[in-house]
């Protein structure tokens, strides 16, 4: 398991006394008191398909540049304020303008700094469910309150549902993930459009696995002030380990959201990272494709296997469910028999009883996982 | 000037309509547009001392083990959902339990995390002012207000009306920087103390600084679990431009920040980076030790400035008042006339009219800044 390391024997009268934990705990606001924080359980496996990261290491070209770049770097001064020469790169490759472009340290931080200014205490904001669980954990830190809006039997997203939820509460802010994980379901074509057209919601559409399919809503960006597109470069662009993401919005709503971001924020390494990655682009497009390919063979390959139901997908994973044998057991079997290591979302929202998440990594990936798999439920 | 570059010509009616701006900014929260973002005006100049950065760069042994482990690395992973082998040195470090311990991208990522567990909607923050901008600024986009104690006219910590403060308002948490930036003033021996057993609030004492000077208050820990110490490598540690600072408190409140930080939160890199400048402590150490003399030496020099009062200082930068020219002049002519670059801060809070921060460098920076400040103001 990766957990927090055992606390070593207690270094004072602090780790024991109750009464003073809980004068210190009283000083929490109550809604993060009753908030789990963000988990990962993964038994240690061979085969990692757990968290729809790349199957490919960072190309070697992307590597070099960043080394090189990293050895003639001051680390001892701050990053650049502004980087400026990546955000003219980021904007260019959007059509986009470069002050309506903010970097983050991961997507994770402009999802973070989008919901701190604009959520307060009880702020409705509505998402479908089930979905990427942050929204819900960041917009009950900030005092608010996660509307979700589920999504069909078939994972599919309920568009109109979506607009009653926000017209009905009013909410400030939308979130959608699309594709969405963990069902790999796309929002439909025209409806990125239908929810800033039917609400007067700020529409927060997070892409990060939109280089995999689905529509973008980055070509709306010209004419709707009120949208925010999240974008990464954790799967598609194999930088997961470097922590890489941006936000593209209005300039004027860029210049609130920077506010709850924090100055310097992206590492000098990180940046350097970014720009090789853009000058690797048509290297990770074709591997890009690859995954595309991997995704649809698991997704054939598992619908072969009875006693198991898998969903369409967008994205670099598929969803299934477990209909056999309860997904829990399976998952733990996939680590000890097989050595292979996939998300267990069974407790993840409403509909994801027996579910699991499986990343589509390399056609080996495919063949180990389907097998491994067919053996468990077969 | 270091800034967001210009915008493009407008890409679409987006960018000129103003209804539907404005209907995008009537999303964000009120409290959020009434603030300035944190900036920073830096004319290009050759001698940059105008954030407080270690003069040195990292130690050739750092960069060479942190480019060994990059090639290594699966830059395609995520980073340890938990890093425990860092965890448990920084533990060590300073004889506290890796569950006490938070790492962040930047010491700013556990500020703005604690901040966000204990400040809602009219949420009292105390601090000292001036201080950090950062503290307030966050505190006002969760939603509460900087209750701002003055220091002494000499710049000195009033305890006892940071306690006052903290009872009359109830506050949950008091925010102390020490020393402080940017007046260089150290929480005297026993504050802590006294604002741990005269308050009921979180203590949060930023000690970015602590390494050149002013007491600590990390042995406090063990019997209090109402203190969050913050730590970070930016500034002795000479990696500024990786991002790595830390959190040190009781597990129990830990666990609370922790809902408030973003999962996998620094990256492969800056892991390695920590790991190895802790290996190359004792270098460091030796150049800490350096940067306190220039920092002294850089006092006395100031101070046989007519027309100019440098206040004491524990930190590695000088705060000055300029008497005989106003402040901001000085700075402008400092970078136009002499290439180098300190930070105004005379808009920066109650007691700042006039005044300068200048970062404590090496000695030949000392000698460069006390010649062009005698001429400006001789």
């Amino acid at each position: 398991m990766t957990r927090v390391p055992a606390a070593e024997a207690p270094t004072g009268a602090a780790l024991r006394d109750s009464p003073a934990v809980a004068a210190a705990l009283a000083r929490i606001k109550p809604e993060v008191r009753a908030q789990q924080a963000y988990t990962l359980t993964a038994p240690a496996a061979a085969r990692k398909l757990n968290q729809n990261e790349s199957p490919f290491d960072a190309p070697d070209g992307v590597k070099d540049a960043v080394l090189t770049a990293a050895r003639a770097a001051p680390w001892n001064r701050y990053p650049p304020y502004t980087p400026g020469d990546l955000l003219e790169r980021i904007a260019r490759r959007h059509g986009w303008t470069p002050d309506g472009v903010l970097v983050g340290n991961g997507s994770n931080e402009l999802i973070q700094a989008t919901l701190a200014v604009t959520v307060g205490q009880g702020t409705p904001v509505v998402t479908p469910v089930p979905t990427f669980t942050l929204y819900g954990l960041l917009a009950a830190v900030y005092g608010g309150r996660q509307v979700g809006v589920p999504l069909t039997p078939a994972f599919e997203f309920d568009v109109a549902a979506l607009i009653r939820a926000v017209r009905d509460t009013r909410a400030p802010v939308v979130v959608v993930n699309s594709p969405n994980n963990p069902t790999g379901t796309p929002l439909p074509e025209g409806a990125a459009e239908r929810l800033l057209a039917e609400t007067e919601a700020l529409v927060v559409l997070d892409e990060a696995y939109q280089d995999f399919g689905g529509p973008t809503a980055i070509p709306l960006l010209a004419r709707a002030p009120r949208l925010v597109v999240l974008r990464t470069f954790s799967k598609a662009m194999s930088l997961a380990g470097l922590r890489f993401g941006y936000a593209l919005a209005h300039p004027a709503v860029a210049a609130e959201i920077v506010k709850a971001k924090l100055p310097y924020n992206v590492s000098r390494l990180t940046l350097a990272a970014a720009h090789a990655a853009l000058d690797a682009a048509p290297l990770l497009e074709e591997r890009t494709r690859a995954v595309r390919e991997s995704r649809d063979l698991l997704c054939q390959r598992l619908r072969a296997i009875p006693g198991l139901l898998a969903f369409p997908s967008a994205a670099n994973f598929v969803l299934v469910r477990c209909l056999a044998r309860p997904g829990t057991e399976v998952f733990h079997r996939l680590a000890a028999e097989h050595g292979i290591v996939v998300r267990d979302v069974s407790r993840g929202g409403p509909g994801l009883e027996n579910c699991l998440r499986i990343t589509a990594g390399t056609h080996e990936d495919v063949d180990a996982v389907a097998a491994a798999l067919a053996a468990i439920l077969g």
